[in-house]
């Protein structure tokens, strides 16, 4: 047992209960939209907690890698989509993946797909990535011309079959009401609805596949799709109770960092835990700080509530620089255990590399 | 060997060449200035590059942890600096070490320094850390009072010793001329110079330690140091080009990264290769761009001079977007690498992991 009492160094402190129910309840969600629920792994990338998922009924997953999905194949995974444009350069690792599981992948160009189907030896499906606003990668969704040209190339493959339309609405990250968030979302599915009537003829078993923490958090209706993706509602973070995807409470990871100096004339305590824990993502506060993290209670071995106006407002790479009320700065001591919702949760377990369950078992990730 | 016309994923490069090089004009300026050269080993953190500065004579080192300190500690290193608040949960730790090399930490307040002296075993240096303006963590520099009291606590102590006074003049970095880093350095090492003399008396032996990188790049005078501790020259980066410390020629680690996506119509290439490759970590360039990266020429193994006007403009987790002048799109293609200087290599080495050096070998870090 790894009791919290006895951390050291920085530390990501998992609570495994709210991190079922986030599960349980996305899960829930689904079936009662029913929609195929295909969560991302990447904000997790862990074998157990993808049992976790299992436990739900999960069977089909996605992953932003080749190599994350050679990670949790090796863990009896057998229905992954790589929700990444293809890496033509990996082909040795597609072809034994496609050999061995359900594989699908995402292009977004007719060259791709050409490139694909001359060097590919087991049957694999993808998807078309479609631009439904972000303007980072895809085909735009009214541009039934490029769709077209796609569709030619994987028609013209053995081993290449379609599955379906695929988007991230990931601009709904931006939104900081429910209603933006539905206003983005409805707009995306919209535009994913008319591009499968367009195909629906030649291909009548064609997916809409959509997913974004955001839209599958805060949306009740989520029938228009067929397939929902969110990933990091697995563990929420500060950003995602600023979007107003979830509470506080829900949040199921914290870090837990060495008090290093108490600086009571300036009200700031300076902790062991920087960019190279948390990560150099900020975020803005509805009054307009720029936060790494916001400080919560010390609950035993997990943690309580937020502490008001306490922020990470400085990191460096290893220290931060936590801003307390000047009324709470006397409860801190060097050698405390400081903990803090993360801005973005996926970001700090990918740099943390394992967690510490509040129960005191470390997990591994890949 | 790894050629780098082997790789398949985002690969951190290392010229070897241009790395040497910055470790040896560096030792240089130690020597001719006659200061003690300390090097900070957190960028690179890695045995066999700290092997390469051991070949230029260097014997004491900085780290940023102690963990850190124990990684180099057994390759051999016997007098490490750990410049980082104590942090005063890890004392057995600190005792394993103390009892190995010579040990120097860093002490910000008395209530620190009575911890220590209460839990250690073996005899150890501290540094006072002096805060020289960057206002994160340290003692004012003009706070003498403040000084004395961590003094006194020390001089109760049988096993501590005091060392010095090291500041890091961390604004250095907002810095963007010649003429503004040595505006601060000036004030700084004044400051220092200010501190030294009231306490010479008492401490014969205490040194000055100040270090970063652009102060250690840019000034030619350093002799009002005693010691000088700067790390990231031993990359640099694209941050340290635009401060005016480096050319880009001096930019010994590039990113290389796989095109997954050219979009012709929009002058973008999208890479396999983003915030968990590079970092979060983006700055604004002389004309008010906000980049994450600068795209140099493919030189065979290695890479050549600085494309113009062609950035990683935006990351996600696993994506980049690399923006290209309309006339320089056609060149790539699908399935090619791309290769880039990060904006800044701490971050990107620590997230890497490691190295695959121009002539083909891989090297592991910390």
């Amino acid at each position: 047992m790894n009791r919290t009492n006895t951390i050291e160094v920085p530390t990501l402190l998992l609570d495994e209960k709210k991190c079922r129910l986030n599960i349980h309840v996305m899960a829930e969600k689904a079936r009662n939209n029913d929609v195929i629920f295909r969560p991302h792994f990447k904000t997790h990338a862990s074998h157990e907690i993808g049992r976790w998922f299992r436990e739900e009924g999960v069977e089909k997953i996605t992953v932003s890698s080749l190599r994350m999905a050679q990670y949790f194949a090796s863990d009896g995974w057998k229905d992954i989509l790589v929700a990444f444009p293809v890496n033509i350069l990996e082909t040795d690792l597609i072809n034994s993946l496609a050999s061995d599981i359900d594989l699908a992948l995402l292009v977004e160009t007719p060259e791709v797909v050409l490139m694909l189907s001359e060097k590919i030896k087991s049957e694999l499906s993808v998807y078309i990535k479609i631009d439904s606003g972000l303007k980072r990668t895809g085909v735009p969704f009214d541009d039934a011309n490029a769709v077209n040209e796609i569709l030619t190339k994987v028609k013209q493959s053995n081993l290449l079959s379609f599955k379906g339309f695929l988007t991230h609405a990931g601009h709904s990250y931006t939104a900081r009401s429910r209603e933006e968030i539905a206003m983005i979302h409805n707009r995306s599915i919209a535009g994913m609805a008319e591009l499968k009537y367009r195909f629906r003829n030649e291909f009548p078993e064609l997916i809409v596949s959509v997913g974004d923490t955001p839209t599958c958090s805060v949306m009740d209706d989520l029938s228009m799709a067929d397939e929902i993706r969110p990933g990091n509602f697995v563990f929420y973070d500060l950003m995602q109770t600023i979007i107003g995807s979830c509470s506080p409470g829900q949040v199921a990871v914290a870090m837990a960092c060495p008090v290093v100096a108490v600086h009571t004339e300036r009200s700031e305590i300076v902790i062991y835990g920087g960019s190279t824990h948390f990560s150099a993502e900020s975020i803005r506060t509805a009054s307009g700080m720029t936060v790494y993290g916001v400080v919560v209670g010390n609950g035993g071995e997990g943690w309580n509530g937020v502490v008001k106006d306490a922020y990470l407002t400085r990191v460096s790479q290893e220290h931060g620089i936590v801003s307390m009320p000047a009324d709470m700065i006397g409860n801190y001591r060097v050698g405390n255990i400081i903990k803090i919702l993360p801005v973005h949760s996926c970001l700090t377990a990918n740099l943390m590399k394992e967690y510490l369950t509040t129960d005191g078992r470390r997990i591994a990730r890949f």
